[in-house]
């Protein structure tokens, strides 16, 4: 039996823009995903003589955009290799996601249609779980693969406003501990809730930003650092007193990037409870993803010029990163607010277009496949 | 098997206001749906006996609000039974639907948290799924209860435009016709896509308006003729000029009234592919619900003024029927539309404030309990 939703109300943690912002500016996350293909197609055990029903999940989806042409792919393989089981997908999120855009986008009501598998291919059935993925979303035993993307390094809490920087991956010792051991307790609720779901000999496919062997992560892969920039920039906002220092303080992005021994310790220890739940680790790998928008403009050769690089790639920054901004400014007049995080995205553009040397989104992950003892 | 979505864009013929509007104006519906509590409770064959994961639906439950407390008695009721089943429960409607409210409120992130059930019991589990209710939703035998309330009198297609009137129950004969047509193709196609999802022995109760014994029907219950008043108000706009005779015409309800003998017909009919695929008509009998605003305004006697009589009335009707209002005027500047369409309904508030008798929105609903064969 599952513990029910009690306290985390992860509304006020984060929210990403929905109306497919979120997938259109974000080419990198579906790189990441679609190259994850071969461990998802592994995943699903697929055999003509199966039967019944394949019941998958994607946690933290977003609007299904980035993820819908890697399910496609693996449904229409599945179903090439005369695999017939009925398919029922469960895309999860937050309640404050977009599902509306997520299953018109499935039925082929928005989007590209050539994808749009429930339209597509027989016997896919498509659902939507508004309850955060720090709980239990599925019976006990019932899941046969488990996805997810890019999603697990947001924290259930916010531990403590990280004064010096705007990121863990950069706080001070102190602030450092409070959000590792918070990570670390989300981290095995995670991996609990999981080790419920999963059907003996089901997988879980796990990809997550975090800190690689070099040390490298999201935005600082050794050019400029990205949330060094971030920090910057919003301090110079702070100096110039247009903001006040609390509100320089309260943009504390609410995520913590793992190391690989992070991820793979409450697997490996005998003595943790996700352990004795039965969750095993299968394999577990970093990937480096360069940043699409980044290679687009090295790719142009001079062609491209500078500003219109910027205008690509801060789009897909601020794609995941505005709330923190804005919601440190809630305290103010909307607009106002609004205009002081234009004029902060803006200041980022600006020193991109005037020098774009270095700048870049580039991707690491932790990939992560687990599986649950037959 | 199931047929995937292909055709039927139903956001061209329907969409219902968001953001809790529906609920908060449509007490009717709720106390409807109240009353079927023993038919469900019935149907869920409470068992303490019983193992495994209990899979329910509510078809067609817009914000979720209306079926809230009923799925709430229904599963309380269950668990101090000492019936331990998880239960999984999915929340259908079309792809626009405000799914994130419905997860709020049965979280108890909104509404009233005494009934947010998800919280407040062990091992139920919430999910969405926006495809609509004509197509199969669910894989082969694997629902327990379907459950819908107040629906299914929605066309998949608008047949024609309803040219005299605005309802099919007062069109003519030609145009009543070809409505009965498609309410018969749709029906039977809905009851075909739950005859496949429904283990053996599993029920699907479903409530919705039509036409009773006595021909009575929504708002046409002996005192003012609800249909009768919104095409007379209509037609008024057009004699007066201020809309055209095509938008006029326009205005045509995508609903379709069926009697007691329409709905039970393919369930009856050993020939037909529903009774083939296995659906059994179990009980069948319309309901009478009287208007809870006219009731509260008769039983204030006298301490009431008919104007705010009138405006909690005529609320109750727009929440459903303003978009075929609205839409009708689609070719206009919205706000011309928005204001043609405010004017309509004040004229409607206006006529009842000064003359309140026999105004009403009466609830008459045919209830159907149907049985898949064991
Ligand atoms: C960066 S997006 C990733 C979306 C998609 N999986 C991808 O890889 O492109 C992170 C998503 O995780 C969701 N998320 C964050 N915390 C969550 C939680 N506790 N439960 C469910 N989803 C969560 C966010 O709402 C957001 O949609
Ligand atoms: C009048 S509301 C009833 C809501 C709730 N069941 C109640 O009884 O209060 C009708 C609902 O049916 C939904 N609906 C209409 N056609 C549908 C379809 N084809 N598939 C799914 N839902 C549909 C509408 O979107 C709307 O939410």
């Amino acid at each position: 039996m599952t513990a029910a939703p009690r306290n985390l109300n992860m509304q006020g943690v984060l929210s990403m823009r929905g109306g497919g912002y979120y997938t259109e500016r974000t080419q990198g996350a579906k790189l990441v995903i679609n190259n994850a293909l071969p461990l998802v197609k592994e995943g699903l055990k697929v055999d003509p003589k199966s039967e019944g029903v394949l019941r998958v999940a994607d946690f933290g989806c977003a609007d299904g955009g980035t993820s819908q042409e890697m399910w496609s792919n693996a449904f229409s393989y599945l179903r090439a290799s005369g695999d017939k089981r009925q398919i029922a997908i469960t895309y999860t999120d937050l309640a404050s996601n977009d599902f509306s855009q997520l299953f018109r986008s499935m039925q082929g009501l928005a989007g590209d249609p050539s994808i749009a598998y429930q339209k597509n291919l027989e016997g896919v059935f498509v659902y939507g779980c508004g309850t955060g993925f720090h709980y239990q979303l599925f019976p006990e035993g019932t899941l046969d693969f488990g996805f997810s993307a890019t999603a697990m390094h947001y924290l259930s809490e916010k531990p403590c406003e990280i004064t010096t920087h705007c990121h863990s991956a950069s706080a001070g010792e102190a602030e450092h501990a409070q959000f590792a051991a918070q990570a670390k307790a989300d981290w095995e609720r995670i991996l609990l809730a999981r080790a419920r779901e999963l059907k003996p000999g089901g997988r879980f496919v796990c990809l997550n930003f975090g800190i690689d062997e070099e040390g490298r992560y999201l935005g600082n892969t050794g050019g400029q650092h990205m949330f060094d920039i971030f920090d910057r920039l919003w301090a110079r906002l702070r100096d110039a007193g247009k903001i006040t220092k609390d509100e320089y303080d309260r943009a504390t992005f609410v995520q913590y990037y793992r190391t690989q021994a992070e991820f793979a310790a409450p697997l490996l220890d005998e003595t943790s409870a996700v352990h004795k739940a039965g969750l095993r680790l299968v394999d577990s790998f970093s990937t480096y993803t360069r940043c699409p928008y980044e290679q687009h403009f090295a790719e142009a050769n001079g062609a491209m010029d500078p500003r219109t690089f910027a205008k690509t790639l801060i789009p897909t920054m601020r794609s995941w990163s505005e709330t923190v901004f804005s919601s440190a400014l809630s305290d103010r007049d909307p607009a106002e607010a609004a205009a002081l995080v234009d004029e902060f995205f803006q200041s980022y553009e600006d020193l991109v277009a005037e020098a774009p040397a270095g700048h870049a989104m580039d991707y690491v992950h932790i990939v992560v496949v687990m599986e649950k003892v037959a």
